[in-house]
Parts: structure tokens; sequence; C-alpha cells
């Protein structure tokens, strides 16, 4: 692809060409080489990071109540969907909400089926070229059963067997690596144990062999409930993040979802490898997980990055409302203003912050030449974003709305005049509709039978 | 107006009858009287109240930097719109995003122009006239200069008389009631002192003698900040509610904006004399003022509604956004789920919750025949409301977008196929990008006057 950009009189913008797929240069004045694109009254900034997300709980969002983790994630498996179908609605559904709320890039923490793995993986990966956004398929993996995830306190427990041993399961990671990861298209595979609350410490050190093998990047959930601060201690003797570190599992190219029940020294262990926190404000508050200590983790010089979380707890896949949210959330944690995120650091968090949690700080995250062309135009026109003021102040503090106009990734328009290019939406939307049915009414049969034990463990009488 | 309307087979809502300006009743099957509406794939709600805004601040939304309630303000007001014709459009803006989320009544504690203070109120009448939303039109008045809002701490400390007179401020709300409360039409005036920060006890005495008179509902800020607990009992040697209290301004028709810092024995008091709540959440964290107890008041059974406060401490005046935030807000405050809110009660507290604070629960708030007919039906087909699941779940913990479909505002439908029919939203769009010019360098001369002192002051040095 081959565009000049122009940029208004008055807006934030630049004037830029890109060729192919990088970004040729930057200036305030350029030749046009093929279609200019006319940027008055626009704002044209780095594409943003979905850094954490499952794609598949779209199928359940709005409908699981008001539940801690544990018994949420009791729910949510009780229902989770089992066809592939599926899994590529919604993967496409996830990529479009993305796309709309100033998202390039996707990290999909996909939630495999049983017995289709591997083509689950393919389906969500066809999905995600098809739309054209930016993937970063990690599939969910773990080597012990659901009720290993709860912490036994006083009592003595006995948990099944995962039906999958550590050794098919990493096995079919390396599979998947084999036929996907192609990062320079768009497309890569991460490692991605669930978390240390159902992984055995075989798993994490498997991963981090395909990982050196292969030079992947590694995800997982890290300390996203006092349950699970619990069970590392019951587990290890130790918090989570020293058993990570001991292990090897952390570093410049790990990136760890939520890190809500970290002490000091945890932080300083993530400062020090170079780990990546992706911070999902809506599910920790969804699911009653706590505030992650964020601005504890910038002064500390940890990566913070956001992520929307499955839909199931969010309930939505809007990225600005996570960036908002996730941003101003924390002015209530520290008295002094001077440490509050401002609306432009915010904007390095979502974009460069993502980059950098990814590995790919040199190729994506900024407006910067010869970075890859992940990029979003906002229509400064929009009611939302009226009156003009500050447009990236009132994009990120106000609530965006129909203000997405073009997004390009690699270089590739993918939305254009606030229309996806690729897909047809009003066809997706049929589909997700067909696919579904209205129930106000539903159950979950693991709820019921935890929730008791759940109480007495965590103490809720 | 007169209208039938049927619902789809699957989704929740009514089939009703509206005759003139109430619901004429609620039943499954109904001769239609009138036009029609298919209610195929909608869902019908009580209007929702934003029971909490100061429109003008829509001309600042986004610019304001990351600072606390005191300095914040200082910066309002440096730059607060002079001019009639801004607070016609910041109106008309503030109501037509509320429409869009869900919002049929508008409680605006407007900020008035110095010496053109009924007008102020005339214009804003105007507007919400010409638009149709419910008003209820707050107009915000002290008593007292602005730097006696922040506690004096060790120091000692002199300000300047306020410009205008108690007897003067009260005189111009008289007139203003006599001019334009007429409840029965959808227009409200409400008496409305900022706050114990900067108002007399004459000012609030002789508001309540007005609300006796004229049968008016009392609005006021409440305990938004630390700086403002502190003021207090500076000021009365006891609390912010204790003096309220005494002084006779509770009652089951004041609503208190943010409440935040209160004590156990305070919410017992709130409790005791029926007064609501308006939970501004969003406002509340960008200002850093923190979370206000709404647990707590609800099992204490103070009234709670939401609002969005004004767009300059939010920074949008979407209600939706307001009340999935102030709910699920507080799920990190009480370890144990079963206090926290449904789905179903948010929107109890934004529809009835909002009428009982501003004393129509009799006639508002609910979908109830005899109930005048401020409905709005929601188009289950949005994306953001997709796939099918439990679609008041979604509705409140999603993000709906193009999801308001009709709104009706006693009776008159105001918003048909997700177009505002009262007004011209496109003209609207180019005024308020005509009046108003983008700035990334504004800076406030007054913050920087009072700067140092409020960090004295409040020990952040």
């Amino acid at each position: 692809m081959s565009a000049g950009l122009s940029s208004g009189q008055d807006a934030e913008g630049i004037l830029g060409h890109r060729a192919g797929e990088a970004i040729a240069a930057i200036a305030p004045s350029l030749e046009v080489i093929g279609t200019a694109i006319n940027g008055e009254n626009k704002l044209l900034l780095p594409g943003f990071f979905n850094a954490h997300s499952h794609s598949s709980e779209m199928w359940q969002r709005g409908i699981i109540p008001p539940l801690p983790l544990e018994l949420w994630l009791a729910q949510l498996y009780d229902f989770a969907p089992l066809d592939l179908e599926k899994v590529y609605l919604s993967a496409l559904g996830t990529a479009v909400e993305t796309l709309f709320s100033g998202g390039t890039s996707v990290v999909d923490h996909l939630i495999l089926i049983p017995g289709k793995e591997l083509e689950t993986i393919a389906t969500a990966v066809r999905a995600y070229k098809e739309i054209g956004i930016r993937a970063f398929v990690s599939p969910l993996i773990q080597d012990e059963s659901m009720t290993a995830g709860i912490p036994s306190g006083e009592t003595k427990q006995n948990h099944e067997a995962y039906f999958r041993s550590t050794q098919a399961t990493l096995e079919l990671i390396e599979e998947a690596v084999r036929q996907f990861h192609r990062p320079d298209e768009g497309m890569s595979i991460l490692v991605a144990p669930t978390g240390i609350q159902l992984c055995s410490d075989a798993l994490f050190q498997g991963c981090i062999e395909l990982s050196d093998k292969y030079n992947l990047c590694r995800h997982s959930h890290l300390l996203e409930t006092k349950a699970q601060e619990k069970l590392a201690q019951e587990k290890y003797g130790c918090s989570a993040v020293e058993h990570l570190g001991r292990i090897g599992y952390l570093g410049d190219r790990t990136s760890l979802a939520h890190c809500i029940h970290l002490t000091d020294t945890d932080i300083a262990i993530l400062a020090e490898t170079k780990s990546t926190v992706v911070h999902n404000p809506l599910s920790n508050l969804r699911l009653g997980s706590g505030i992650a200590p964020i601005l504890k983790y910038r002064q500390a010089g940890v990566n913070v990055s956001f992520g929307c979380d499955g839909a199931s707890s969010n309930d939505s896949q809007d990225l600005l409302e996570a960036i908002k949210i996730g941003s101003i959330l924390h002015n209530i944690t520290d008295f002094d203003y001077q440490h509050w995120i401002t609306p432009r650091q915010s904007v390095e968090m979502a974009s460069l912050g993502g980059a950098k949690g990814l590995n790919m700080a040199d190729k994506l995250g900024s407006l910067t030449v010869g970075k890859k062309a992940d990029l979003v135009m906002y229509d400064l026109t929009s009611l939302s974003l009226l009156p003009r003021t500050d447009p990236i102040g009132l994009l990120i503090l106000g609530r965006p709305t129909n203000a997405v106009e073009s997004v390009w990734v690699n270089g590739k328009q993918v939305v254009a005049n606030g229309k996806v290019t690729t897909i047809n939406v009003d066809d997706l939307r049929q589909q997700l509709y067909d696919h579904s049915q209205w129930d106000t009414k539903r159950k979950s049969q693991t709820v019921a039978q935890l929730e008791a034990y759940y109480r007495t463990v965590m103490d809720l009488l």
C-alpha cells in the first residue's frame, strides 16, 4: 500500500508516506504517491493493542451474574461454546470491536475446544487473517483440573487428573507454531499457560523451551485474585512472581494479565526481568478482583499495556473504554495527582506499551519512520469528540462513539469511512443473532456444587 | 400520543398502550389505537435519570488535566463559557448524549453566567424544551468566594466577599421558579446551593424556605473530597451531613451528588431523612475523589441514583457508562459477592431511584400503568448487544453503542430509528465545531496561583 496522508491545519497528526507495510516518511509536506487521504479534522494515532482477551467469551457476555473469578469461571466453562463456527464468529466480533475502538492488534488467549484444539487455533487464525487485524493467538493451556485452582485452606483436597497430558499439550502448541506462527504476516503464536493456579512447573518449563526454540512471546494470567495469592503460598511457599522468576518464565517477551495482588518485592522482580503487565481494569472490577497497583508499576519502571479481557468479564471489547477506566481508576489510589496517568501517557501505554510486551517495540507502537503502518484515524467531527478541545484528552477521557474513521494494519486499510472493508459486519451480526438465544434464567450446575466450598475456604460465612 | 407497542417473542418487554402522556395499559395483547410500534428484537425500559450534571462543562471536556476537584474547579472557572449561545448548545449536547444512553431526564446543576443569571436559566430551559427531554434545572448558587472552599488548616485565611448577596441570589431563584417551574410540562426548577464548602447557612435556610413554599426539590454536592470533609470540621465542628440534618436541608426530596466521605453515622442520617445519593462514579475516579460507599448505602436503605456529572470531569454524558462503572466499581469494596449490584438492580436504581430522588416516584421510573410514558426502546440487533444472551445484563455490563432506537418523554417521541426527531443533530455538531478550537497548550492562571497553597494544606509536600 502506498499513500500520502494530509492533516488539517489545527488537528494533531502527521503527514506521512506509507510504502508497502511500513511508514516511509513523516514530514509537513510530501509528494503524494498513490492515493492521498484527507486528514482534515482527523487525528492519526498508532494502533492500540488489545493485549489480553479470550474471544469466545463473547458468546456469554452479559449473562454471567456478579461472581468472583473462581465461581464465574465455573459458570463460563459450563456453557463454553464447543463448535468451531462459534469460535470463528466470536474471533471476528472481537476483532471488529477492537478495530472500532482504536485497536490494530489483539492478543487472544484462546480457549480451546477439547478434542479439537488445533482446529480451534486454525479457526481463530483464519478469522483474524480474513478481517486483517494483527493477531497474537495464545492457546490457553493448563495441565491441572479446575478444582485445583481454588486454595484448599485447612481441608485436604484430591483433584482429578487433567484430561490431556503435559507432553501432549506441549506437542500441540509446537504443532500450532509450525502451522501458524508467521509474525511477518501479522500472525503470531504465543506460549500461554493459563497461570500458576492450573499449571505444573513442567508445563511452564516446556513453554519456556518452546519460547526459546521458536522465539515466541510468553503470556499468562498472574495473581488476579486473593484466592490465587493464597494458592501460590500453599503451592510454592512463596509468591507466584518469585516462583515464576525462579523457573525462568519472566522476561522482556513475557506479558502477564491482571497482576493485582503483588507485593513491592514482586514488583521489583517484574521490573528487573523487564516483564510486562497487561491491565484489564473492567474485568478486575466486574469480578471484584481488585485494583492493580498500576501507578506503582509505572514508578518502578514496569511496562504496562491495556487489555479488555474476555467479553464475559467486561462485557465488551471496547479498548478505549478499558484505556479510560484503566487510567482514571488509579487516581483514587494515590492522593498526589502528579502521579496520575495523563491522556498522552495512556496513548503511549496502549500503543508502545503493547508493542513492548510483545517484543515488537522496534516494529510497532509509534508513528515512526520504518515502523509498520498500524494506524488509526479518528474523525474529530464525531459528536462524542466535540466541541473541539484537546483531541487526545477527549479521545481518552471521553466516550468516543462512531469515531474511528479509518484503520490500517501492516499498511493495508481494513476500515474506511467507518466501515470494515474486509468482512461484512451486517452478515456477522446476523450470524451472531442466529447462533444464540435470549436467556434470563440460566443456572450453572458447577457453581451450585462449588459455591459452599468456595465460601468456606474464602471465609465468607 | 397514542400507540400500541408489540414485543418480540423472546425479548423482554411490554405490550402497552400509551394515551396522552401516561401508560394506559400493559398486557400481552391489546387492541392497537393509533400507530403500532414493532417491538420485535427490542427491549423497552423506563427512561433513566442523568441525576447530576453541569451542561456547560461540555465546552471543556477532555481538556482539563488530571487534577483533584479544588484545582480542577479553578481551571474550570478560568475558562467557563460566558455567552448564552454556548449555554444553549451544551444543554442540547448534554440532552442528546443522555437520550442516546437511555436517559429521559436530566438534572442540570447549571453554572450561571455572572450578570446574566436569569438569561442562563431561560436559555437552558429553552434548549431542553426544544429537544423534549424532561429537565430538572438546578441553578448552581453559592454566596462565598472560591478560596473559601479550601480548608485553611493551620493558616488563617481571609476570603473576598462573593460578588452577589445571599438575598439577591434567593430572589433570583424565586424569579426563576415563577417563570419556569412547570413540573407537569416536564420542566422543574430545583433549589441547588453548590455545597457546604461555598454556601452560608443563610443560603441553605433561604433555599429550604423556597423549597417549602413552592414544593421544590433540593439538590447539592456533598462531601465529594477529603478537603471538604476537613472543611466541614473546621466550619461546623461536625460532619457536613450532621450539619445539613440539623438545619433541615435533608429529606425525601433532597438529592445529594457524590457523598464519598461519609461515616456510618452520616449514612444513618441519610437513611433516616430519606435523602437520595446521586452516584457519579466516573467523575469520582477522574478527580481522584474516591469510591462512594454505595453498597453500604444500599444496605442502610438509602436511595441511590446515577449521574454523569459535568462533562469536564467525566468526560462524556453517557449515562450507560456511568451506570456500568457505578455498578461494577463496588465489587472491589466488599469481598462478599452476594452484596454486589446486579444488572436488574442497576436498572432500578437508574430509573426508579432517579424518580424517588426527585420526589416523582408516583409518576416516573417504572413501566406502570398510570405513570408517565418516559420510555426507551433498545435495538437488540446492535452489534454491541449481540450475541443474544441476557439483554438486560448485556445492556448494563456491556458497552451499548448505537443501541437506542426510540425514546419517548411524557408520551412524545423524541428519538425514532436512532435519530433525534426534535432537533437537527448535524447542525448541532456544526455549531459545536464552529464555537470551539483545538488547544493542547492551555494553562490556568488560577491553578498556578493556588497550587502551592493546596499542596501545603493537603500535606502534599
